[in-house]
């Protein structure tokens, strides 16, 4: 391996910046992101995500789970500075409960409409599919979010007035990698709503409110799903400001469906009629 | 309040075996399961479960959740020996990260093919609709495949050769309160499939390697989906003896849809086709 630069000191620098990369302002002040462990690095290099570096520490590779030095050599030629690490430095830097060695950092970056618009126009005989999603909170149901808009096939993930950082380590890792694919855009509620306008793409919102069933509403043609936060619901504005208001009928106690499994139904309802 | 006993070491057996609880041997010898925290005990409570016991620190109360002195009462009337602890003792006790001073436990139950006889017995008029499990790992999705069922309004949920415990407590917190409601079955899955034959239920299992969409395929009538495990997928047995195989298309990358997003998929479109 060319140029691997050996670090043994849990003082060093950049063991200190890669532990405090785990929080959202030296994250967004370094403009990076964590991405641990063999399977997410490796979705990062397939998605052509540039990982400006890369540590290592042979000591704690699991062994079984694939080709380390084919990765690592992959990871020099995209252009990785590679650092090698004692095991007490990695077991500081590593965030997974059971780390297995590989530790990258990548650049953050930001999506806006504008990026969607140029997007969109690059096939402009497709009818948009978006998901739009207010303020969720937890990394679990945002990671599962982007699982389920990947495998519905959406255009974009919207995400207005985020609370919670896309590039949050658990967010990356809940996501299983898809948040190096689906294009995600972040924007106020008050941006989004006449950009779809603008568009003609419907907002279906989904609410227990609502009187019509959310499949027997019309999910076809220039779509967005829109969905509340977990603790507060839809917000009075897009209640307000939908196209329609849709309801999924529930058969158990009130609170057995959460934000994410909502929005799972509801997306594969729209794959269906989409068809 | 009458009758609470003060428990102040945390020496003291009662408190050692509340720890024990946590692992499952201790839990199927003694025959019961931890029930923590404020929310799950009410729905407990609402569903008629037994409370043998009823452990309460007043200094971890977060005072602003509900009336704990009205629901210490309902237990007592319901049965539960109640005990106080110090805070220590509790923090102790606690499994939750962050203990609300409530906590309980019930003991177990075990429903088998024939219990689940006698319940659609009482209902003949009804095609039953029941959902079966292979072998699922992981405490968190059985929490949420216990909360779709429960959403999807079936008669019952099958386990099949279980692997995690229904009364792990990280079932139980993950179902919400669902676990003391929806009826569970556990049995193996030699077991299950003449049973369903026997009935005239179809055995709609899901899995990639099918051609039929599952939007595409009858899914009213008496009917069983039939789901793998998170590790494995579906078994030689299930893909074999199935009436039918169907598939869920996934627009994105392979592994996008785990176990539970793919159990409430399949379970809505029944509802929505059963409607």
């Amino acid at each position: 391996m060319p140029s691997v630069e050996f670090i043994t000191s849990l003082q060093n620098p950049r063991v200190k910046q890669l532990v405090k990369l785990r929080d959202r302002r030296p994250r967004d002040e370094a403009g990076v992101f964590l991405v641990e462990g063999y399977r997410q690095i490796v979705r990062a290099l397939d998605k052509g995500i540039p990982l400006t570096e890369l540590y290592l520490c042979p000591e704690w590779y699991l062994g079984d789970q694939g080709n380390e030095p084919a990765l690592i050599a992959r990871a020099q030629a995209a252009g990785s500075h590679v650092f090698q690490l004692t095991k007490d430095a990695f077991a500081k830097v590593a965030y997974r409960e059971r780390p297995d060695g590989l530790l990258a950092v990548a650049p953050q970056w930001r999506r806006n409409l504008a990026d969607l618009d140029a997007q969109l126009g690059q096939n402009p005989a497709r009818a948009p599919f978006l998901l739009v999603v207010e303020a969720i909170e937890k990394p679990g149901n945002l990671g599962t979010i982007l699982r389920s808009a990947d495998a519905a096939g959406v255009d974009a993930l919207i995400i207005c007035d985020p609370v919670t950082d896309l590039f949050n380590p658990n967010v990356v890792r809940a996501s299983t990698g898809v948040v190096f694919s689906v294009p995600v855009i972040i924007a106020t509620s008050e941006e989004v709503r006449p950009w779809l306008a603008r568009r003609h793409i419907r907002a279906v919102a989904t609410t227990p409110s609502a009187t019509d069933l959310y499949t027997a509403t019309d999910l076809c043609g220039p779509l967005a799903i829109v969905m509340g936060s977990e603790q507060y619901g839809l917000s009075e504005f897009w209640l307000r400001e939908a196209d329609a208001r849709v309801l999924i009928p529930m058969a158990g106690q009130a609170d057995s469906l959460n934000v994410a499994m909502a929005t799972i139904i509801t997306l594969f309802e729209a794959v269906r009629q989409r068809g």
